[in-house]
């Protein structure tokens, strides 16, 4: 039931719908039906989609080579706190008509930031009383806060990991009053997104002390929000460069080891986002299944890169057989640890139009929705998982599970070597199983 | 001193001797001299320059596009034992001309692998006894061995990752011989590159299980070397990708992980390659200090890529600025830990005159001299290590020290953070560090 | 009808048969049914689908990192004709099995060269009688043929654009004898891929005068086909490097405007490759728009490449979105002109079951089939096509007509900005036009 | 000699004057001697340096992830003209500070556009006068002028090629005024970059009718030009992607194919930027000699972009093997044609203090300056031109040049084939040829 507060913003277009493959509708769901149940949860608990407040009610199209071009009437306002009440009614109204059930946010998506650090923290504590009040009539929560300390121009050479104290001091403090915020709106978990954390040349930076700080920053930051009883998830997010040329958090496997050498590894999971995958020259399977490995696939941001470029073009996901795959993963991994599916994605520069950011959503959902479908189909009806398992079933007995167990020495190995002269060759079988996948889809 | 064997395979062309940037002769060093003294070493103790035995004695310059185009003389005979012979002592005369001290190789260079295992590890023997011969004669060294465990089609799916436990105990049996074989040679360390260790397709991949293989099976590496009295370092060489999909030592933050999970970290170190960082979309530099940090900067694979392509070209190393940087990072570090600069290069396939090899092994030490001598000026004549320190100074005293030291927790940053008001900009100075570098080129 | 030769190679294996999208069967075409018509003609007509001589019965799987995996039945004598006789009845077993209509060669695919020219020229004779005597009995057409320019060490720096003319005339001298084959084979085109036409390093390269040589071959050659009565298309396969660091035929623009320059542009038209495209940073339908463009889309090479890595992998195709965009710009250019479509395709290195080269194509072909079908719906069952005239339409008249039949100057343009106020935007729809694809498949 | 206005805005930095390659100060030129003759002319004559006006005095430090961090004392004003003039008077200061003679811009960097295309037309008028009595004290010349059809929200579908022709007539009056402007301050030459000339999605796009669009807009604006008296060249600026999916002017060749085809190749030279190629997958040095093989090379565009990331970094160029590589092009093509070199490049956003912007252009000019004199070294003082010459002598004489001659045709080369035996290969000496460039850096 859309929830409209004092003026309605997408006027003409309802609440959308479920309506089948076959309907020819462009503003309802084709596969995503919230209900659904698929490997016995329904849709709506598997995937808990959530839209970015910044993308999708603060981003206007602007880009590094011309201003925005959408133009919203929730931002008419010049009172700072009007606005961003004007823009949280379009935000609840947007994602009521969707039907989805979360939101996520950095602290300056809510409201604009404010002259001092003072009013900043008061502008904070105004927008996220009105918004708690959005959130009691409508059933919509928060997946996940974060605080953006990439933006402002105090932050150019890094937060947590700035060679100036005091910059790092001040990332401190509004981080702190991102979890009071997350908090207070019962977030469900709390994102680290490394900004700009990383280098824009390697000349000028003392690499080893920056990630000291960054271990020592986030176990503060881990600190403080338990001593407050959040109890939800730290998350890091990925990604490998741009803004700076190298980023710290370049990709999972970098995550979870920083994670590791800093004691962080009981409190922080990852959250996966498509297209730093695909920049980190990784699939977005593979970020997944990295993550899932290490026990830490927490969340999922949403989206599509363009592989022919080089930046991070945060489209909307429309991509079958990759989410068919990625959904595969999930599948496997038991869904995700206390995250969802966040549609960190944005309409082109050139999507002008109101209904423009149902399109894009609808196809985001409906893209996830039908990847699960046939993911599940693979699973159960295909001879896939058997396929997999016969690949491997030497180390379910015999020598292969005495290797597993610990049990053998190189010198066992070499014995075994000796005895067993040449061996056949298995093939990997790489078409049939791409076969199968298209067969499902 | 040269050290030829029956037959001289590099005739005309005497030992390389160096005769300073203003020769023009173009058989000579013009930056290496290997006896001069650079930050309290000789460059020879710095670098510890390695020929690899493969690129330059088993290379013939064939691609995925046509057979090799170099016909080397050491390679005529039909007697596998005899052929060995010839490529060792034109391997040593090689090495000795060039005024190096090291080699490297896989087991499988030295001499073409058996119809059986029995029958290869009869020839391993017979081979190491022979360059045992070579090396007490001449003075040259063995920096590292490793076995090749992805040419043969045996490995086609991996080799300790292979989902054929019979595959992953051949390679057991052929990594048991080719550390016999360091060991018997004084090897001073040993390598793992991760050959086929990855995968083709994640679809048919159980990659936890591969991992948690991979991990088991190089402590039993370890655990056996250890035994047999062998007291150097283990390397891990990273990669990103090629001849797999994807290589699971993607990165050196990626191997750094994986050992750290897997308790290797106290025996193995990263061994940097060139054309695999800039793979991995690193520089040179960054894998270097990421190994730094990690207390693991073990050795180099000197060569270079090409940046518009995306594959590794092995190219020999020319880049000077890339170098210094990269000279900076190895000067910080306090050089290498046991292991050397090894030119895993080749020439191009087209390059087809016997002194091809001579240019290309010159310009590469020349490159790796000029660099060193580059950095340590600029590390002693110009500004830049103390702009350096001054750009983290507020971490060296004050509530930066105590954050350093674990006494500040966020309320108390949140606290500076209230008090310090509007914090001023702090320059980069990126472009000012990067003209220092070119003012010492 | 399967066509047998002396021995059947693919035993087990009968003709792969049409049995729609329901049937469980690996071995079954889901969505290629030569007969069924779609846009006016049957799918057989449509793709005229070939087999690459080259990948499906010469490749064995080798790769950088180790020589070949797939041991074929066919490669067994030691004498090259009567290897060369087996390997042509392999093939045409296969294509016959597969229900193709096409293969597509080089002149030493066809039999291994000689020793001497006159040798190669007896063999290509030999073995193109035999092929002749194949193709009456079996109903297989040539669809193009060419020469392979780049293997032979001896074009090791070109073929055409070699810096020493006597290597430029052997490559002559080739292409005589491999037009003279495909014109004896009723070839219905003829290709030329530039393998080492570009360069490793401009420094040693004289780009100008290289390309000068390589348009005047190109004529030689095309004159001398019509003087023996050729009345096929000369295609240029364009790809970007590799082997070279450069290759001249970087991709179809470039390709179309040195054809202009050398005056080529009657006889010549393109033969886009999927995975040339993307390493060249162009999606596959990019590069077909491109030739349409020119009236030059002529032929397709099949594949597709890893987004993740940067060399050719030639996979086979699987990627249902972008053979559907592919499929939309193929309708709407009328086809192909003279061409067909080609699997320039491999089967994975650890794919050694005779199995899997039939899985391959079979993936491939439906792929092209199932794409076909969607394309064929989007363009007459959806608003694809209306939105995409409406977007032009004021173009159609008016002062936007007059613009296009050059009858406006500059000033006009001025005076029609002063006038026009400023201009409402247009969105571009991409997310609709993105969901309208998916909607279909 | 300064130029200062109203105010003097870099206070404390004098002209930047040439000090040596032993001077330690960082405010001089250690290598760019305005005077000094090289290759028989004056560094100033062969390299026209030109300040780009948008980044140098509009760019603030913006990117994609938060605002301009560079707060410049020229932008205080509140009046478009004012702060217009101001900015001019900065911009004179600084160009004569820096000892340069030339400048570029697009229309809107010199004043901000107007809310109506009558009051844009009005301000630029004014501005253009003004800076026209800038000029005449100064010396300072306009090397080429530009439009800017790409920031403003109107030109989000492209410009020439916006699927709305009112749109196309806007770009056309705005780009009319911008010609004007240039030639009322006597620019010797105008500049189309293709700003949002291409496609976002190729699904929405005809692209065929948007590059005829594009033929006739610039042969109209060439026309209008000429008749206004404008002698100068049209130079094209290619870029292969960013902001579009696809830029029409991918590349050099792609470009110069464009002009032909559309009747454009006499008036219409190259402008090459380094970043734009290798975006597009080239070297700096490979999109200037295919330029120059058309007779095109009219200017340049110094800058470079990190190898490791995938988007536009403009970051000023301090590469000296590159820019060695570069000169060797531009020496052998006899320099530019009617162009100079423009610093299209911007200090990192984190570069705050007021020197970083004259460190930045000095280290720039300091690399061109460098490597002109290395490249007049090498081919003077090396073997690398006799090298070069003598790979190609068989072109020369005899059968060689009568192939160049057209005197040839196939069964000619057949013959020579035949005659010719099997060839001796002729090695490339590329580590050579890169020893020979390393020694005289
Ligand atoms: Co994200
Ligand atoms: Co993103
Ligand atoms: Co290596
Ligand atoms: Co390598
Ligand atoms: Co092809
Ligand atoms: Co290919
Ligand atoms: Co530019
Ligand atoms: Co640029």
């Amino acid at each position: 039931m859309a929830v409209i507060g004092n003026k309605e913003y997408f006027k003409g277009i309802n609440a959308i719908k479920y309506e089948g493959k076959e309907s020819d509708n462009p503003l309802a769901f084709k596969y995503y039906n919230p209900d659904q149940v698929v490997a016995g949860k329904t849709m709506r608990e598997h995937f808990k989609f959530a839209i970015a407040y910044w993308h999708t009610f603060c981003g206007q199209g602007s880009d590094p080579f011309g201003p925005g071009t959408q133009n919203f009437e929730w931002d008419q306002s010049s009172d700072p706190v009007q606005a961003a009440k004007d823009k949280a009614d379009a935000a609840f109204e947007f994602i009521s008509k969707m039907g989805f059930d979360y939101f996520c946010f950095h602290d300056f998506d809510l409201i604009q930031e404010g002259a001092t650090f003072a009013e900043s923290e008061k502008r904070l504590a105004t927008i996220t009383e009105y918004i708690k009040q959005k959130k009691a009539g409508s059933g919509i929560k928060l997946l996940w806060g974060t605080a953006n300390c990439f933006s402002n121009p105090r932050y150019m050479n890094g937060a947590a990991t700035n060679p100036d104290f005091n910059v790092l001091a001040r990332a401190g403090g509004q981080i702190k009053l991102a979890l009071d915020a997350t908090i207070a709106l019962d977030g469900e978990n709390y994102v680290f997104w490394g900004g700009r954390e990383g280098y824009m040349s390697l000349l000028n930076t003392d690499m080893g002390r920056e990630l000291d700080h960054m271990g020592q920053f986030l176990a503060m930051a881990r600190d403080y929000a338990r001593a407050q009883g959040f109890e939800g998830n730290f998350f890091i997010e990925p990604k490998p460069m741009e803004p700076m040329k190298h980023q710290y958090d370049f990709d999972a496997a970098t995550a979870i080891g920083f994670l590791h050498k800093y004691g962080l590894e009981k409190d922080f999971k990852m959250n996966i986002e498509v297209n730093h995958a695909t920049l980190a020259q990784h699939t977005f399977q593979h970020e997944m299944q990295v993550a899932a490995n290490a026990g830490m696939l927490g969340s999922l941001d949403a989206n599509r890169g363009d592989y022919q470029n080089g930046w991070d073009t945060d489209q909307f996901p429309n991509n079958i057989q990759e989410t068919t795959e990625a959904m595969l993963v999930f599948l496997k991994a038991g869904g995700l640890q206390g995250g969802g599916i966040n549609f960190d994605a944005k309409i082109r520069r050139n999507s002008t139009d109101m209904e423009d950011v149902f399109y894009a959503h609808i196809g985001g959902a409906d893209t996830f929705a039908r990847a699960l479908l046939i993911a599940d189909k693979i699973v159960n009806s295909s001879p896939y998982e058997a396929l997999r398992t016969k690949r491997y079933s030497s180390f379910d007995s015999g020598k292969g599970k005495d290797f597993e167990a610990g049990k053998l020495n190189l010198r066992d190995l070499y014995e075994i070597a000796q005895d067993n002269g040449e061996l056949a060759l298995q093939s990997g079988k790489q078409e049939l199983f791409e076969n199968i996948i298209n067969q499902y889809i």
